[in-house]
């Protein structure tokens, strides 16, 4: 199994969002996971999984879905984005490696340009230049400035295709890499300066836990701050440190959590690892919880 | 599947254990699933499951197994204990109803008498009177006093089996119920009227939460007070809540929790909602899961 979650601008219109699931559906073998869309961040997220040629087949159709429905002159939201099909990332489950969702990323590349005339960006594990590692350094400057600068500037040019990028689809950030939770913590508070603090304290690139990315956001239809989060590896960093932290960063401005919300899935060992901390269970394992132990066994 | 769970009143010689849960498995289709034994307790609790039949036989095995082995005249352990094999519960898995388990546990009860000649308790859904439905109050006055008691009064014979109790095995507690969790949460304090207190604070019998069992006990060997927990329906009270209002009362008393562990097993539910809470996940569902979404899809 090779997991896929794309990501798409367009998080309000939930008949667009539905031609697009169905045209992830439209592969027999792929199972679709879940879906979730934020209409703050205008943005939705569609997991799906299956052997790699089913998920080859659907993240193509999903690219040539968001191609048509979705126009980014008039697109706004308060996440970030450079693509109509904004990020397209493949995900080793049981049985496959991340080198196998690296050569799944390029071919896919490929085709999106060859067949759909969308210029591609590759990142993390299928980054072909150094500095296109990371999402948010290919995504800077968003759609409206690497329109202009895919242009005229060498360093700014898609990894396939352009140049420049599709003027309503802009471009395709594709790569591969290890299960990301995506995890949010809402304030108690309507303050952005809060979140966007405790978002600087909990964050790699500034410091912080490893494996963390993390934003402040202001939710302005439920008028709540939001520390958003990537967990691009919770094996170092697990949800319970970032939840413990995040609350204990709150409470000294005197903020408290309101909640948390998941976006897509996690795996089974996230949440467990986290669970067992949280209750300090120092004899923990896996084997422990019933159904895991008769799968053992039964292998 | 069936589980059982049988408790054993030795926790200490290793040798034992090992010849007891090797008469478990010595049925073909019976998964043992976990052992542990404590030295404090001078316990062991093992857990298998397997086909009903299949269960049914290891049941009788380690029955006969712990007569053979265990001598409560020479036994001592922090743990109360009225047999040899202590408590025999059948637990309803996937595929089979509580009804299912008052009968495998009666149809138990009738063979250790008649085959081993230790007499039999029936406990919780299998009790045949309604006095007896409480574990601790069939065990109450434990191997010493109830070896005279049986003898004499009526109230206490066995249900099946007597009059009197085996003279080095005791009796066995049989009996048919949900899923136990049995959670400790060890003090950093030895001292043990804090973990009674707390014991007393959390359990039904003195108007704590629902379906929560808790003993304050002092762990010998580590010089440690425990409240010793069984919760009976965690979907009542979960492992978070009594997690929580433990560390609070402890913290009340100016101590702090050690650790905890878990005896045994514990279905994936308990944890994944323990969690969900714990984090504060305003939208889990067991499908957000990875692994359980596609096993739901691929049925």
């Amino acid at each position: 199994m090779v997991e896929c979650v794309p990501n798409f601008s367009e998080g309000r219109d939930a008949q667009k969002v539905s031609r697009i699931v169905s045209a992830i559906a439209a592969t027999p073998e792929t199972l679709v996971l879940h879906q979730t869309s934020d209409a703050d961040h205008n943005r939705s997220v569609i997991t799906f999984a299956g052997p790699p040629e089913a998920v080859f087949q659907s993240a193509l159709a999903a690219a040539a879905a968001a191609r048509d429905l979705i126009d980014l002159r008039a697109q706004r939201g308060a996440h970030p984005r450079l693509g109509a099909l904004d990020v397209l990332p493949f995900v080793p489950l049981d049985g496959h490696t991340l080198e196998d969702c690296v050569q799944l990323a390029h071919e896919a590349g490929e085709r999106i340009w060859r067949e759909l005339r969308v210029p591609v960006y590759f990142y993390e594990a299928a980054a072909r230049r150094p500095d296109r590692r990371k999402l948010e350094d290919v995504r800077r400057g968003e759609f409206e400035a690497l329109s202009r600068e895919s242009l005229v500037n060498e360093a700014k040019q898609p990894d396939i295709g352009g140049p420049g990028l599709h003027p309503t689809a802009g471009a395709v950030i594709v790569g591969a890499r290890k299960f990301l939770i995506a995890f949010n913590i809402n304030l108690k508070s309507n303050d952005i300066r809060v979140a966007r603090e405790i978002a600087r304290r909990i964050r790699t690139s500034s410091g912080g836990f490893p494996a963390v990315k993390a934003l402040g956001l202001l939710l302005e239809s439920r008028n709540m701050a939001q520390v958003s989060m990537n967990l691009t590896d919770f094996e170092q960093t697990g949800l319970d440190v970032v939840f413990g932290e995040v609350e204990r960063l709150a409470r000294e401005q005197g903020v408290e959590i309101a909640e948390s919300e998941l976006i897509g899935l996690m795996p089974r060992q996230a949440l467990e690892q986290a669970a067992a901390r949280m209750l300090k269970i120092d004899n923990f394992q896996s084997r422990r919880i019933v159904e895991n132990a008769v799968e053992v066994m039964r292998r």
